[in-house]
């Protein structure tokens, strides 16, 4: 992969990079779409990346489906698709992690502890292997893109990292990998998650600028579905992730909750 | 720098480079003239990086003369020099840090528990920013160069790392920045630890193979300096760092103390 890459960087060809866990859906075909235009090469990575999984989350059930995600990759234009081995990756006597000390101590890192660790890790790795010019990530994990982001420019990457708007379902639902694991009955609940950011925006539209009042209105939504059981419901500055108390600029406001077992997350960016 | 080299890339030139806190002396100049010889172009950066030293270290007291450096990296034939400030690696709100977690638990990193953490972070940054092929460190520092090949290989960066030979005075003393601090009394103590490498290969040359008996034979020869306070006298696997009984394959021996506040470092690879 890295002698590919050379070889196109020698040419003076812009490569563009969209890593995944694959089983893509019209989400990560957006990020592919804008990689595609973004460079000349298009390279996708499909890994699912045991270090950012908890001991008791969902690394072996996580969807997997190679054979599809290589025709989406085809019908998308992508040049090369990189799939490694997790003994390519971590090799035997594996030592050596990249880590954050603020942009984690928020939101999914309080509940994933060694998530941005390992997300940050395996980025480094895919970045040194593909060597790309731009890479492209989606805004569903928003906290992942802050992370990355400031990864990149501490670290001096010198990639360019482009942040993709949320793809939804027809109903509202943020388009997820993890979405094949809903039942019917869940699907319907997880909507709450798309329904109480709308609320938010209604709110903030109305004049509300509270934080404690936008989050007592998305408790009182969830209160509705009582198979939710709720992680978080942050406002936040998008760039450090740190709480507000009061929506005065861009402000995150970022959900994540159970659903009998299933995580899911969600985001949106008010504007007052 | 990143774009001098992404260009010295493009016209198919091998970048060698050699990273140092300055203060050149002969051996950093024998790492230049390996540079040379690898590479089509040659990087040198100086930067004395605080986030390698510890609270009660020298930072502030590290020797440095940029214009003494130049004139030697002229000299060398080096073809860029790159001097970084300090808020240029390390901007407002930089939080991102490599770390491995078994290479540091030895030797050095035991008395300076930040220093790697430090060394693995600034050389990610210098790695990405002046993009080599090659690049050269010393071999005094024999844990640092097995922590970046380590590194090298765990997060993939594609970068041939060269060990050099540890170039020493005539009388023995390793060469260092840190022997500048030596006063002349200092100066002949300091010979204590190039001695009791000397009495260790004669010891294994004579058939010794017991850990312990080595180490006892250093301890009588450091007992003959008081002003000699010992941080460790280990021997050890090359590759992993991790302590050895007894001498079987090539084995490091590894030296550090302190000299009336002066930290010094020596070793040498024993081959029974």
């Amino acid at each position: 992969m890295q002698a590919w890459s050379d070889k196109r960087r020698a040419e003076g060809k812009k490569i563009a990079f969209v890593p995944t866990m694959g089983y893509l859906h019209a989400g990560h075909l957006s990020l592919l779409e804008i990689g595609r235009k973004e460079g000349d090469s298009l390279i996708l990575s499909i890994f699912v990346n045991p270090t950012q999984f908890g001991p008791t989350e969902d690394l072996d059930s996580y969807p997997r489906d190679l054979d599809a995600d290589l025709a989406k990759a085809k019908e998308a234009g992508v040049d090369a698709v990189f799939v490694p081995q997790d003994s390519t990756l971590y090799q035997d006597n594996y030592q050596t992690f990249v880590k954050l000390e603020k942009l984690p101590n928020h939101l999914c890192g309080l509940s994933r502890p060694v998530f941005f660790r390992g997300v940050a890790t395996v980025v480094t790795q895919l970045f040194n292997i593909t060597r790309p010019h731009v890479a492209v990530f989606g805004q569903k994990d928003f906290q992942q893109l802050a992370v990355i982001r400031q990864m990149v420019a501490d670290l001096k990457f010198g990639i360019k990292i482009i942040g993709a708007p949320i793809v939804r379902e027809a109903d509202g639902l943020a388009m997820s990998s993890r979405n094949a694991y809903l039942k019917p009955e869940q699907r319907a609940a997880a909507l709450a998650l798309s329904k109480t950011l709308a609320a938010a925006k209604t709110l903030v539209a109305q004049g509300e600028r509270q934080t404690n009042v936008i989050q007592q209105k998305a408790r009182e939504i969830f209160a509705q579905y009582p198979e939710i059981e709720i992680d978080y419901i942050e406002l936040c500055d998008p760039v450090t992730i740190d709480s507000v108390e009061t929506v005065k600029g861009e402000t995150l406001m970022a959900l994540a909750v159970n659903l009998q077992g299933i995580r899911l997350i969600d985001n949106t960016v008010l504007i007052p």
